[in-house]
């Protein structure tokens, strides 16, 4: 019998395939490979082809927008959001409008032409991390912006549209719906209970065991009780921490293995997948909410997203989240595909729910 | 400047691409077309290969789960939900589960193998409306479901496992959120200004007339103001009512034209997508809610969804909805494919907002 779970942080309920549970071998996995194309503006020596970078990591002596960098932070060429103006709400009575007024950058995570963060050395990843707080921090000082959104699409399949391994940084002047929803239950199970319903939900899992897959001395890997997704998982620091950007720097060597080995599992277990992953942080500068949690959210891509999933915000989880933390385990044992090859698709039969 | 514009009917915030909004042939299209497997359990003579009818529109004489049928409704033969046991929610303290009941039914469109519901006559459509009638009021008597869920996955990439056109009918013992959020609000609305929301929305978008696609004497086709997705279109019906199945069927031939005029516009617009759409319907049974009305969405499959934008429920739409209704209603006047033709998939530049 299939099962509905509650996500006790956003309440939001979900199926759960709880026979029948896909594993791997039974996904059709979308491929994280991506056609190379003949001219890449996030290698070294293309600075001239992206706007002026607003923050790098460079070795002594080089210049600004010179080779010389280990990592870079550009505008976005195509930007969603635009960095200059007012935010002015503007109103006709019935509909409510905005000036797109934000950021969008582009965090290029290496200089070499690699595809996959998770062959980055560890030191790399550091650096990611490094430029993903000093990025929110400073973002978080513009009065106009309400939310810093890290993402990375890995992958075409995912969203991609260039191989060389890069995140992006949306700054809007709201918060996202998903992160609203969170901060406003897990506000109220605080209110309640007096405790963050993520340390609650940490504590739970630690004890549990089934739904973890890798756990050191400061973080937390797990598959949630209600994954939306197939193989969603989430990193979380066991200690309370509301904004990422309060996560000490000295914590980001754990946290770079931690999300290396995540990745590194997936590539193992699911054949190299296109994924995207998400950093959830609370909004306010130098904000020590007791009640929010920051986090990772790392989604392959397995398969398609039905439409009535987008249309009804009902999602249908085939793998349970026990099976995946399973395999994310025992994809730790496994040997490592070889480097920068392509992913293997394994002919499969279509996924439910369908027909 | 791109522009931020609030959904009135969620309050969700959507970001607009105002300049440069792209058109069709600036899409890479993920066409509807679908490889014919060796056997199709949906065509008729097939009958022994689906789970017993539930429902069928049969000629005269002609006996359950044989050849004689216009329409079948089956239960899905891996269902998501189970039709029997009882809602039991169960809790340890921190989570909360429920079992699986519900039901899972397929409605085949026609006998005959045909892929697309915009190319059925106006009769077999006529016919579907009835059955998405029949199930919704005949499963809203059941007390363990709150919620019937009518959608259909046209085309492989949008999720369909078989060609033969079908849709898709999920009751579930919850409310799903995205229709939940929508009762919520329009409540709120109802109760601070009196009035129906959505027949607001109507009246303006009737005055103002650059998001009309179609309008005929009881419905109206549009792109929402607040549109997620590039070329999602809306049909309502002019005068308030809160559920569909309270529809009066001699208004379904009307509703029927007005369905297939949108898909065929679509299939010249955007060379025969893949597309979704779902019935948002009051959930109640003999539902006579003053704040809420019921409509269809449906959402062609433009290039992919980001996975930032399942993982912040934020979502950034290229094509402007004047421009999607402006292309919809041109396209009313372009002559139709050729019947069953595959679409064209046009190469087109990896969309926005990406790098």
């Amino acid at each position: 019998m299939p099962e509905l779970r509650k996500d006790v942080i956003t309440g939001h309920w979900v199926i759960i395939a709880s026979e029948r549970s896909k594993r791997p071998q039974n996904f059709r996995i979308e491929p994280a490979q991506h056609p190379r194309g003949p001219f890449c503006p996030f290698c070294e020596g293309n600075e001239s082809k992206t706007p002026p970078e607003v923050l790098a990591r460079r070795r002594n002596g080089s210049e600004p927008e010179a080779p010389g960098w280990s990592l870079r932070v550009v505008p976005n060429k195509f930007p969603a959001l635009h960095r200059d103006g007012e935010v002015g709400l503007t109103g006709d009575g019935l509909y409510e409008s905005m000036s797109g007024v934000g950021a969008h950058e582009v965090i290029i995570e290496t200089p070499e032409h690699q595809s996959s963060l998770a062959e980055l050395s560890d030191a790399a990843v550091q650096d990611v991390l490094w430029a993903y707080r000093e990025r929110i921090a400073a973002l978080k000082q513009d009065p106009r912006i309400r939310y810093v959104l890290i993402f990375k699409n890995h992958g075409e399949a995912a969203g991609a549209s260039l191989a060389h391994t890069h995140s992006q940084l949306i700054a809007l002047p709201i918060v996202p719906i998903r992160v609203q929803r969170e901060l406003d239950c897990s506000q109220d199970h605080f209110q309640r209970l007096n405790r963050c319903v993520f340390c609650e939900v940490i504590e739970k899992e630690l004890q549990q065991k089934s739904r973890v897959i890798h756990e050191t001395e400061r973080f937390v890997t797990l598959s949630p009780y209600a994954a939306r997704f197939p193989f969603e998982s989430w990193i979380l620091p066991k200690s309370h921490q509301a904004a990422f950007e309060l996560c000490p720097t000295d914590l980001h060597a754990e946290l770079a293995e931690v999300l290396k080995t995540l990745l590194q599992g997936m590539d193992r277990a699911l054949e190299k997948p296109a994924y995207n992953f998400l950093l959830h942080t609370a909004p306010g500068s130098d904000d020590g909410s007791p009640s929010y949690h920051w986090h990772f959210e790392v989604i392959p891509r397995l398969g398609r997203v039905a439409g009535f999933e987008w249309g009804s915000g009902f999602y249908i989880n085939p793998t349970a989240p026990e099976t995946a933390a399973e395999c994310l385990r025992e994809a730790a044992t496994l040997p490592h595909p070889p480097q920068g090859g392509p992913g293997i698709g394994t002919p499969a039969p279509p996924e439910n729910p369908k027909k």
